[in-house]
């Protein structure tokens, strides 16, 4: 069986990420969820190793240091991250898994795994189209308004580090759900991926020739 | 408009390409057919620049000296070659073409063109299948079926060096042919095809924030 894949999707705000991602997962429900850790108390109703996977700070910045979370934030004083043991998890079962992560951590998560890791960074269709977006919610100052699209500038210019770089259309997410669905088919036939197979179809043919 | 892709298709005896490059012709009449330059006379009813380009051997030689014929194969004393000129026309009207030529003639193109190339090996879903295929036709004497498992195993020993290998499962030309479409879509998404796109955007965006 072959193992499956990371797929680590990045999109500045108002790129339709979440619902992109939403969409191949109701499509395709071997695609795996990789389930965080988090430092922050359990709420009513979370289960650990469901939810989220609870531990102390202590706990958290030794698995940190050991190389163990791939990628972290934090967020109200408290530390969210992907384990390494959780992807290597899904992968093993033949499932890709899509991490949604920051442009930070995307590079992190393609340092730490190295093969197998492929990132795609998804967007709003042009500079217009994404302060429509961003506008449109109608709720926020011009200030923040401005802070959003200089941070969505500067995920923009990591775009050429990312292995694909796919727009968003408006109103055409089932599109681009198809299209990175595409891109996750294509990447399991890149002939690094073949390498061993390819060898034993070589030997095969060589019992076969003699 | 973006420029359209060369996707260069090369597979063993028995690998069912001749079959999944038309279904793909057939899905996708946008795919561009290059039409090859020849030394040998025309037949009854063939056009010049319809079936072949029609040329004398001085005039092949010039061309292939200039670089300007991209892989060629010799056939019965007369010479068949794929032009640049050809190729070029295609991809800048914005449509992917497909080539099917062998081992040889994949990487000649490759180190020619360079970006924009993209090459794909085909085969038949392991040795015990490929000897089935090729048996199954029951015209070849053991002889011929050894030189031709040799020649697919020298093939095959190449594939490494191709960016995707796709197995043609039996009876399947359908869905092969469905994943090397998916194939040629991702491609038009690799991030290095939108460099100049993903600038734009960001001057763009420097405009609204200024």
């Amino acid at each position: 069986m072959n193992k499956g894949l990371i797929f680590v999707i990045s999109g500045p705000a108002g790129s339709g990420k979440g619902t992109v991602v939403n969409l191949i997962r109701n499509r395709n429900p071997r695609v795996g969820l990789s389930v965080s850790a988090t430092t922050r108390d359990p709420r009513p109703g979370e289960k650990d190793g469901v939810s989220y996977f609870f531990m102390t700070k202590e706990k958290f910045a030794s698995l940190l240091e050991a190389g163990e979370i791939l990628e972290h934030t934090e967020y109200c004083s408290n530390f969210y991250g992907t384990l390494r043991s959780e992807v290597v998890r899904i992968t093993e079962e033949g499932r890709d898994v899509i991490l949604e992560i920051e442009v930070d951590g995307a590079m992190q998560v393609k340092r730490l795994i190295g093969d197998g890791v492929v990132t795609i960074m998804l967007a709003a269709p042009g500079a217009a189209e994404l302060e429509r977006r961003l506008r449109g919610r109608g709720t926020e100052s011009e200030e923040s308004i401005v802070k959003r699209l200089t941070r969505a500038k500067e995920e923009l210019a990591t775009a050429p580090r990312y292995d694909y770089f796919v727009t968003n259309e408006t109103d055409r997410a089932e599109e681009c759900a198809d299209l990175v669905m595409k891109i996750m088919a294509a990447e399991h036939s890149r002939s690094e991926r073949s390498a061993e197979y390819i060898g034993e179809y070589i030997s095969e043919l060589d019992g076969i020739i003699k």
